[in-house]
């Protein structure tokens, strides 16, 4: 019998790292969590136990800190790009360095009126994310969001659906419609300004959920994509990922009650999943 | 053999509820996780099977609805006393009533400069909880915080402690301190504004957490619970959980580097924790 | 004002740590993750940040690693116990310390028909747990079980309980039964094999679950714990909390279709809690 | 400007079931958590809200009981077959159904040395994974496994490996081995029997772990491959996904203490993680 080896891959996942700048009146901080993972030519590892190719996951962790003390990380996307670049000119071995990382939003007290010089809060679940794929040749960089959830009372309908034997869903000109928004975008060419755009792309995605007239998730995903096509010259792709975080209304007819909107019952699941990628031509 | 049956309780856990007031031009919403126990005469329930006198705990969370339904809900505290007072006065059997809530926390997303009329975001994993105990008499009334994460870059030292043989941490005048704030706090008598003053005690704890300069967690701890019954004179009592979250400096002399307090590792486990009640005389 | 400090404690939670014994053919291993707690005279850390009584948490991790290299761990009750006399000897600022742990379950894999020498797998979530609170005067010891799932098909009922306006419940005479139990219990006097006891307990608490014709999780509770008590002379006490996992039969007559005790909806939440302790005269 | 839609689908996920056969004197259960994903013809629902060609995701989720109720599940591998089939029948809108199934291993409770008819007990967070993808012609058929941890306390070395000027890992011949496994494989035609094949390759895996002497995860991982390839001629194809879950060894030199391979630090992140696909040629 003869065995090949397809698709491999090895790298560290889960390096942490705080980042504190400390200049006089004013502390900034980026708190990361990176993965990184090598494919190349790895063989005789798999089949000989030979592990002259193979750079130990834990050196991946300490070149994580090395690096990030030696150059500001000005976004994740850079320091993405920084790891990805560093690891492909040390290890001809690797023909494709994948590097990611999620950066934990913080963001400052406030303090009698003002935002505080060295104290934070931690604004959730929301993450910052960042991927680069490196090969030998050019790196394709991509920024995203995670856990931003998000929900309206109205605006939402679902009506008109193809119906089967087993469908008993009620059609409705007036549901809550929540999700927890995880988009991943790519861009046409070099990207100058990653935070901004991030931020503006964040805030364009928040403001088609809130105004759109939704007749589906699938209508309302598009509506979200198509806006940020359209106002980032620079965003090539994007490619949207809404969980239905369903809220059924609660019958209260067996105690003699209506529900006109009013009582919902939040459930983790099941919950329906609505995916598309959107470009530019 | 005899037995006797001691402390005992039964009830409903996990009970979810979206609440919508719908205003012209205007939306509010409470998302509560409402946790419901009766304790009483119940011993034949145990030793015989006889369930004459036990509610079905599917009625409590039916209760919830109805309750729900017919009144706004103006805090979660009035909603733990309207249903405590409900299940007493329907149920003679229990002789006390426990209910505990947790509000998940929605903030109006920002349109064009103001605040939107129905598209809201969670504001993370922080909650506002509340919780009353009813017997056949008064009733106990506590607010708290839950998962609210605060992280400071300075003005926080660990020195002079007590040391054995198996001390091996260094003294330091400056430290990460990080934490997630859990705090429950009771009445002197009637509150009249449970939410105002919530806000309140939020504020209070966050800017001494910022501005304290830190000995230790304890003394930290004691700073945030003394502002608080300062602040507050309807405030009796106050209960602070802080884990200490620690951030270590990696060691980066290995690679020919110095780490003046900028490069850390976060971690989660293990971790320390400090606890302590504080009342007023 | 005057405040007053209650109840306080400080300590480290989440030391974990793998022992392996190396004898000639066959390895054991231990999977131990403990909280360490100390209450005692801690005021002047509050209220001046004087630290001299504190012994770091940091020390208290490094003296589980110390205590478990110099002699075996035979059993967690009796490692709990011994780190609560070093702390108690050793701390005379210490009124009292409480040492909780919980064993991760490693099984052997079986190979070739036998169990094998020093490769194991993990039985999952379940976790034998131990505490000891420790004072100036005699220790109290508990063991525990976690996270054990069970469930049966059959012979359990729910009838003829109270209703009341809310109740839409239909009663029962075959539901499934499903929990993760959850127990504790504490000693008449010394006990001489921790091991063997918990191995006995847990068989007797699942028999008692299987065969039990059960009209109520409270009198399958009571039934589970009085087998404990009348099988186990050294036991005096024991406390049992078990959620009601709902199992809830999925009305298919919209299909045209039956269901005679088929097919179930399997949830989380809500979910019952059933709670007692039951002690011996 | 043009937007395309490029790939997109959508679903239903965490469709959650558990199915009893009752026969005389022993019942059979089967818990399920489904996914199910639909790809087609659905451009007009994003860019018209158009919602003719959408069958709701609470319909999908209908048809899991429905189809449930109508046949034995005889495995979670034929029961994705029959809902790819009967989804791919009734809609021609959708040119592939992706559906996948996580199965909860329940045991029999042991009783009076022999399984008991009708109660269970859960082994744990392994389960048993399949995945059918259908399109219009032949479907492909995946069986998995996931959440299986193993540990080994020796013949597991790192040694030899590349070094850099970030390299501080120290050479080891007698390390920690730990994994969670995760392994996906496919079939060369027809599968007779699913069920009896999932156990042969459960063991197989495990017995490799086992006995193998490991020069590295990737060795370990091809091994393991290679033996399931080996003993199963209709396997074709296998992917592995093996995190490097590290047990630290405690320096317990700063106690004037030795660790010869005693005392180890179980970690959950950073991890490595090492993967690959090996196929039959």
């Amino acid at each position: 019998m003869a065995i090949t080896i397809g698709e491999n891959s090895y790298g560290k996942q889960r390096v942490r790292l705080l980042r504190v700048a400390r200049q006089d009146g004013r502390h900034d901080l980026q708190e990361l969590t990176i993965d990184i993972r090598f494919e190349g030519d790895f063989e005789t590892a798999h089949t000989e136990g030979d592990n002259k190719k193979i750079l130990p996951t834990d050196t991946m962790k300490n070149t994580v800190y090395a690096l990030a003390r030696q150059r500001p990380i000005e976004t994740i996307e850079t320091f993405c790009e920084q790891l990805t670049e560093h690891f492909l000119e040390n290890n001809p071995q690797a023909s494709g360095v994948h590097v990611e990382a999620a950066e934990t939003l913080w963001a400052r007290l406030p303090f009698g009126g003002k935002l505080h010089a060295h104290a934070f809060t931690s604004s959730g679940g929301e993450k910052h994310t960042a991927a680069v794929s490196g090969v030998r040749g050019p790196k394709i960089v991509t920024s995203g969001i995670e856990g931003l959830v998000v929900l309206k009372t109205t605006q939402s309908a679902f009506e008109d659906f193809l119906q089967d034997e087993y469908t008993t869903l009620k059609e409705t000109r007036n549901r809550i419609l929540s999700t927890v928004i995880r988009a991943i975008w790519s861009y046409r060419g070099g990207e100058s300004n990653y935070g901004t755009t991030w931020q503006g792309v964040r805030q364009v995605l928040l403001e088609t959920f809130a105004e759109h007239d939704s007749q589906s998730v699938q209508q309302t995903l598009y509506a979200m994509g198509e806006a940020v096509l359209a106002n980032f010259a620079g965003i090539r792709e994007i490619h949207l990922s809404l969980p239905n975080k369903h809220y059924l209304p609660v019958d209260l007819s067996p105690f003699r009650l209506d529900n006109p909107g009013q009582i919902y019952l939040p459930t983790d699941e099941p919950h329906g999943l609505i995916e598309a990628t959107l470009r530019k031509d």
